[in-house]
C-alpha cells in the first residue's frame, strides 16, 4: 500500500476513495472483497482501507477483505437520509463525516458522487495512472493465478485444435459427430473445458475466413477447411478474478498462399518482439518495431493490416497496463504482458498469435506453454 | 429513444455522452454492441447515436449495432494527438469538435472525463435516473430473453436438487459418487447446465448451513443433511447479456423446527408480495409490507432478520431498477423484478426465496416455473 499513500501524500489530499463494485479492478485489488453492488471504500494516509458495506454483506466482508469494515448505518445512512433522500448526496455526507478531505478519486470515479463531494473540499483526480501501474507489477502470488488461467486455456485451446483436426471434411466443410463443425460448438467444448478448470469464458473467439478479417468477432457458422481459423480464449479464475488470455491461428489443410505469408510474419514478428521485450523498453519501442518489419515487408498499418496495438497488460482486467501500443510506456520487471501482433485483410483474412508472460530484467519469460503450428 | 430525447431537451443540453465499455449497462442497451474497451458515444437531440471505436472495431461495429460508427482517426484522434497526449483530454477534444454541448452525462460517467469537458460547456449530470428508469421497462424481446435464461437457471437448480435429493448420507454429510458432495461440485455441475443453455453463471450460491446466514456466502466444503441449503443462481444469456435470476432454499431431511418455520414465513412473505405487485404500487409500499409482516411474528428488521431489500429490477445488470428497498418508486407495466424475502441469525442459518416476474397492469406474472418444496 505504500505507493498509495505516497500518492495521496503527493497531491495533498486526506484520502483516496473508491466507489465500485468488484467488477472494477482497482476495487478488487484493493479489498479482494466480491459484490455485484458498487460499494466506497476511503483509503486514509497510513492507514489500511475502510469499506462501508450493506448489512447483509457485512459478516462475509469481514471474513472476506482485509479491508476494515463499517455498516452504512455506522457510516451515519439513517441520520442523513432523514434531511437528504438524493443517493450520491448521501454517499457523500457519509464520505465527509468519515474524512473532511481533500479528496483523491480514480479517473473512473463516478461524476455523480464528484459533483456531491465538492462542496465538502477540493476533489482531486489521479490522473497519474500511479495506482494502475501499481497493479501492473504482479506479486508471485498473482503470477500463480494468472498461470493457473493459462493453463486453463491451453487445455481449452487443445479442444479446439482437436476438434478441427479430427473432423471431416465435407465439401469444404468441416463436420463433427454427422454435423457441421460450429463456430458455436467449439466455443461450447472449450467454455466447457474451462469451467472443469474453475475459470469462465466469455466471448471465446472461434471465427472462420472472412470473419477473421474482424479482431474482436466471436466468430458464427459452419468452420471450413483451407481458411484461416482464429482462436482467442482469455478466461478468468472464479475465484481468484485473474486472466490469462492467448490467440493461435490454424488452418485444416493448407490455406490460401497469402495466409502462410501473412501467418509466417506474425509469427516472425510475435518472436522478434519476445526478444526485444524487457525492463526499461518502452511498449512503444517494441510496437513500433513491428510496425516497421510489417511496413518493411510491405504490411503497412493503415485502415488494414496491423490495425491493433502490439500487447497489453493481463491481470485482474483482460486488457490493463502497460500499453504496448503508441503510447506505451516503460516496461517494469514483474509486468505480465502478452504480445499479439496480427494482420487483418478483407480479401484475404485475418492472422493474429498471441503468447503471454512476464517482463524481467533482461527479457521476456513466457507463460504460454502451447504450439504455434498452423496447419493442422 | 423518445425518453432519450426528451431528457436532454428538459435539461438544455446538446448531446447525452456516454464513456463505458458493455459491461455498462446504458451503453450496451444503447448500442448493443459487445467491448471490454470503453467507447465514447454521442446521442445528439434527434439523432441516432454516434459510436467512436477503434479502427479494429469498425466493420464489427458496423455489423453489430445499430449505432453511427466513426473510427478514432474520423474523429480526429491523430490530429488532436499532435498536441494533447492527456488520454482523457484527447477524448473531450474528439467529444467537443462533433458537438460544442453543453453536455448531457449519466451519474457514473469518469470524473476525468466530465473535468477534461468543463472547459469546453458545461456538463449536466442525469440525477434522475430517467434512462435507467426507462431501460427498467422490458420490451417482448428482451423479456423473452430473460425468459430463456431463467428456463437455465431453473435446469441448473434441477441439478442441484436433484445432486441434493439423490445423495447417500453418512454421518450427517451429503455423499456423491464415493466422495462428500461439496458447494464447489454442486456450483460446477449447475455452472455446467447453464453453459448448455448458451449462459454464464457467475458466483452461483450454494451454501450450507452457518453460511446461509450470510446472503452472499458462495459456501465452500461438504453440504450436509438436516441444514438448510441456500442456492441462488443468476445466469446471464452469453449472446444477449440479459439476466434472470431466483433462490431457492432446502434441506436433505426434516431441518431444525426454527428453520421450519423461518421458511413457511419467507414463503408467506413471498407469496404476500406476489399479490400486492403490481404497477403504480411503490417498492417501497411492498418492502414495508414485508417487514411489518416478518415484524408482527417477532422477526424485526435490524442487524439479523430481513437484512436487504424485498427485491430488484432484472434486465442487462443483476440488480437495475425498479428498487424495492425503502427508497422503491412507483412500479410500472412492463418492469420486470424478483420478489426475494429473506431471514437470517446467526445461530440458526438463512431462509431465502426468489421468484422472477413482470409487472402488469393488474398484478405480478411470474416466470419463475419451479417447485418451492423445502425438504428433499
Amino acid at each position: 500500500m505504500d505507493s498509495i499513500d505516497d500518492l495521496i501524500r503527493g497531491t495533498g489530499a486526506a484520502v483516496y476513495c473508491l466507489h465500485a463494485s468488484s467488477e472494477n479492478a482497482a476495487m478488487r485489488h484493493m479489498t479482494r472483497f466480491v459484490t455485484s453492488d458498487p460499494v466506497t471504500i476511503l483509503k486514509k494516509l497510513d492507514n489500511p482501507p475502510l469499506m462501508i458495506v450493506p448489512q447483509m454483506e457485512v459478516e462475509r466482508a469481514m471474513k472476506e477483505s482485509a479491508a476494515e469494515i463499517l455498516t452504512r448505518k455506522q457510516a451515519g445512512y439513517l441520520e442523513i437520509f432523514e434531511h437528504e433522500k438524493d443517493p450520491w448526496k448521501i454517499q457523500a455526507e457519509m464520505i465527509h463525516r468519515l474524512s473532511d478531505g481533500p479528496y483523491l478519486v480514480p479517473p473512473d470515479f463516478p461524476t455523480a458522487l464528484t459533483r456531491a463531494l465538492e462542496p465538502y473540499n477540493t476533489v482531486f483526480v489521479d490522473s497519474s495512472s500511479v495506482l494502475s501501474a501499481h497493479r501492473a507489477i504482479k506479486t508471485s502470488e498473482e503470477i500463480g493465478w494468472i498461470t493457473t488461467a493459462q493453463r486453463a486455456a491451453e487445455a481449452a485451446m487443445d479442444k479446439a485444435i482437436s476438434l478441427i483436426r479430427n473432423a471431416d471434411v465435407r465439401s469444404g466443410v468441416l463436420w463433427h459427430d454427422e454435423a457441421p463443425l460450429t463456430s458455436d460448438l467449439v466455443r461450447y467444448e472449450m467454455n466447457r473445458i474451462l469451467l472443469a478448470y474453475d475459470c469462465t469464458g466469455k466471448d471465446t473467439i472461434v471465427a472462420c475466413g472472412p470473419e477473421t478479417a474482424m479482431p474482436h468477432c466471436r466468430g458464427t457458422g459452419d468452420l471450413r477447411a483451407h481458411e484461416p481459423i482464429v482462436i482467442d480464449v482469455f478466461p478468468s479464475g472464479n475465484k481468484t478474478g485473474y486472466y490469462a488470455d492467448m490467440t493461435r491461428t490454424v488452418s485444416r489443410g493448407e490455406p490460401s498462399g497469402k495466409v502462410t505469408e501473412l501467418y509466417e510474419t506474425v509469427k516472425d514478428a510475435l518472436l522478434m518482439s519476445e526478444g526485444m521485450v524487457r525492463e526499461g523498453v518502452t511498449g512503444a519501442a517494441c510496437y513500433q518495431m513491428v510496425c516497421d518489419y510489417f511496413s518493411d515487408l510491405g504490411y503497412p498499418s493503415d485502415t488494414e493490416g496491423f490495425i491493433h496495438s502490439l500487447g497489453h497488460g493481463v491481470g485482474l482486467e483482460i486488457h490493463e497496463l502497460p500499453s504496448l501500443s503508441g503510447l506505451g510506456g516503460e516496461l517494469k520487471a514483474g509486468n505480465v504482458i502478452t504480445l499479439e501482433p496480427g494482420l487483418y485483410y478483407r480479401d484475404i483474412g485475418g492472422v493474429r498469435i498471441e503468447n503471454l508472460g512476464i517482463v524481467e530484467k533482461n527479457g521476456f519469460s513466457r507463460i504460454t506453454n502451447y504450439s504455434m503450428e498452423m496447419i493442422l
